[in-house]
């Protein structure tokens, strides 16, 4: 896959048994972009790469998980500064090269003896699997989420992590992508931006937007391959689409994957991200139930504009499709068998409000699992 | 307490082995106003029951749970004008004084024969007790919700129901006010729309509004007392501050009533909604976790511009405060402590972002009890 970049994963001792620090970097010089969360209460590193990446030199990117760094003041920024530096210096590279990222508790202070001995054995075990480094990053991930895309002699690879907190705002969660095709960084920079809107911004777990959400991307060019501006854009989007799925998917206490489907109005997508935030369609696709009553109070309330009497509403799961609503009115359906199709690992809600653009989200359903790992969670 | 109104409720088969329809009238002519939801969204019964309002005139209400009566077409349409006919004709009234209310599941047509019987045999059954016409409006409520309050030779009576898709948009769930305090129709209706925005708009359980949400108020001066408007005012207001704060502590699956007061910025009722509606914050209320961090967060993703450097933290339970974070620095506190003292009834979270308006909003937590509700309430 993308040649030219290393991975490195080590437990630092942040979090429990896990790896907690990875380092990713290029090889040879590499450009740089980035979107970043929108939460005004954000953590420095979320400040610090941004104007990393304003150059378009992006070489090696520093993360931790179990501490955010985040609403610890003064001291959290010199951490932030420092972590930085600290990857430079094992690297042999220059600081103002190096993006930060942090995930896990907000407001305490990070344990920097810990992230100085992760950073600097973390920098003599770089390889080229990424297994490692997808480990380093999770919090309370269940599964590595990586995606690969292959473009005329060059990839595309993309490593994220989720599970919480997550409803993007132009940004997301973390998530990495490395390439090695030839594109420069303000190109970068415009296909992320494009590819953000339908993956990682049509995506939420529970409508927490997290303070430390970062996207970042580096292109090395080491394929010396040179795609298209269409073709590019459209390989990493697959990429984000894949990942913003697996992502979803791996929802705290999730049970399946949910696309909300909505056509219509002024504002689908907002309609969508109505839906799929709403916790008694949460709850119902968790307990399997074609409550499609819920679905319209949900897209009723989000404040767009449309006409009930028109809509419809399709239940596609296990190869099937129930037809619940049709303009408006109840469609006789067989529920018991609705039910049963629900249990799917992939459900999609398809709400038609007529002519016009349409929208997808990507979801999880809502069970005690979230109830479990977010009550126990303790700071 | 007011006098010369008369509350009934039967069981008729619309749920299972509880009372399910209410009525509740004035023995002699009575004013009226009401708020109802702005989901678009919404059940014939609330359109209809706005028209009632805009009469001035209002001296029954029919209520029913169990059914929403919610996108069920024309169908539905005639139905809830057939429950205000059949009660005016049980109760020997026009039937443009009666208005009508429903909730329960949406999307299935009303067992009109069911709502007939029901009818007939409540108008026979009304008495000076509320209680049984309390009961009859509950869905998963777990108790029933009533408030009452003196004034001069008169009173203000209260009776709500609450439980789930609990966040009212100026409107409420379902509440009802009987007075029998003089005031005319105009008069009536300002108070209740001021009493609403500090008590039932300023209430969420789960962010969901919903489509039948209703406030109706009567009034029918039997005490021959007549108010100043600010004592009205004032004591309608208490009535509906009681009612939101008992259907927060009634919320689905609630350990726990959370206030949440926030100081500063443009808005800081939004400011406090979001936190109230974040299920991270619900989920370590529900957990006992003083986990602050996750408060600032939801705080930050508001939409409303604030200095978080500025912001200060405390919780307040089991009489005992608790300051988490100063002026965006953590403080050190004592996290044992803070976990015990929450395992109150009653939470406070106060959240002071400097000088400025000040917002409280009433919600609950959010626990195993919310998702086994609403993913085993089957359509």
């Amino acid at each position: 896959m993308p040649k030219g970049f290393l991975y490195s994963g080590v437990r630092c001792g942040l979090k429990n048994k896990r790896r907690d620090l990875g380092l990713l970097w290029s090889e040879t010089p590499s450009v740089g972009a980035g979107v970043f969360t929108q939460n005004l209460v954000r953590a420095s590193c979320v400040d610090y790469s941004r104007s990393v990446v304003a150059s378009g030199r992006l070489q090696g990117i520093v993360v931790n998980s179990g501490n955010a760094n985040c609403m610890t003041g003064e001291q959290g920024e010199a951490n932030t500064r420092r972590m930085a530096l600290l990857a430079a210096e094992h690297l042999g590279l220059d600081s103002e090269w190096i993006a930060v990222a942090s995930t896990g508790v907000i407001g305490q202070q990070i344990a920097m003896d810990k992230v100085e001995k992760g950073i600097r054995e973390a920098a003599v075990h770089g390889s080229s699997d990424p297994q490692p480094f997808a480990e380093a990053i999770m919090t309370t991930d269940l599964v590595e989420k990586t995606s690969e895309i292959a473009l005329g002699g060059g990839s595309i690879r993309g490593i994220a992590k989720g599970s919480g907190m997550i409803e993007p705002n132009m940004a997301t969660m973390l998530a990495f992508i490395a390439t090695d095709l030839v594109v420069d960084a303000a190109t970068l920079d415009r296909a992320l931006r494009a590819a953000v809107a339908n993956s990682f911004n049509a995506l939420t777990v529970d409508g927490d937007t997290s303070t430390n959400d970062m996207l970042l991307a580096m292109a090395n060019g080491a394929s010396g391959h040179q795609p298209t501006y269409p073709e590019f854009a459209h390989a990493l989007e697959q990429v984000c689409v894949d990942l913003a799925k697996q992502v979803a998917r791996d929802g705290e206490g999730a049970t399946k994957l949910i696309e909300v489907w909505v056509r219509g109005s002024d504002d689908p997508k907002r309609v969508a991200k109505t839906i799929a935030n709403s916790p008694l369609v949460k709850t119902a696709m968790f307990g399997c139930d074609p409550n499609w009553g819920r679905i319209l109070a949900a897209a009723g309330r989000s404040g767009v504009a449309f006409e009930p009497t028109l809509a419809s509403l399709t239940l596609a799961a296990s190869g099937r499709r129930h037809l619940l609503c049709r303009n408006g009115t109840p469609q006789t359906f067989d529920a018991a068998e609705a039910s049963q199709d629900l249990k799917a690992e992939s459900v999609r809600i398809e709400l038609d409000l007529g002519p016009g653009e349409e929208a997808v989200v990507y979801t999880c359903d809502f069970g005690y699992g979230y109830v479990r790992i977010n009550a126990e969670y303790h700071t």
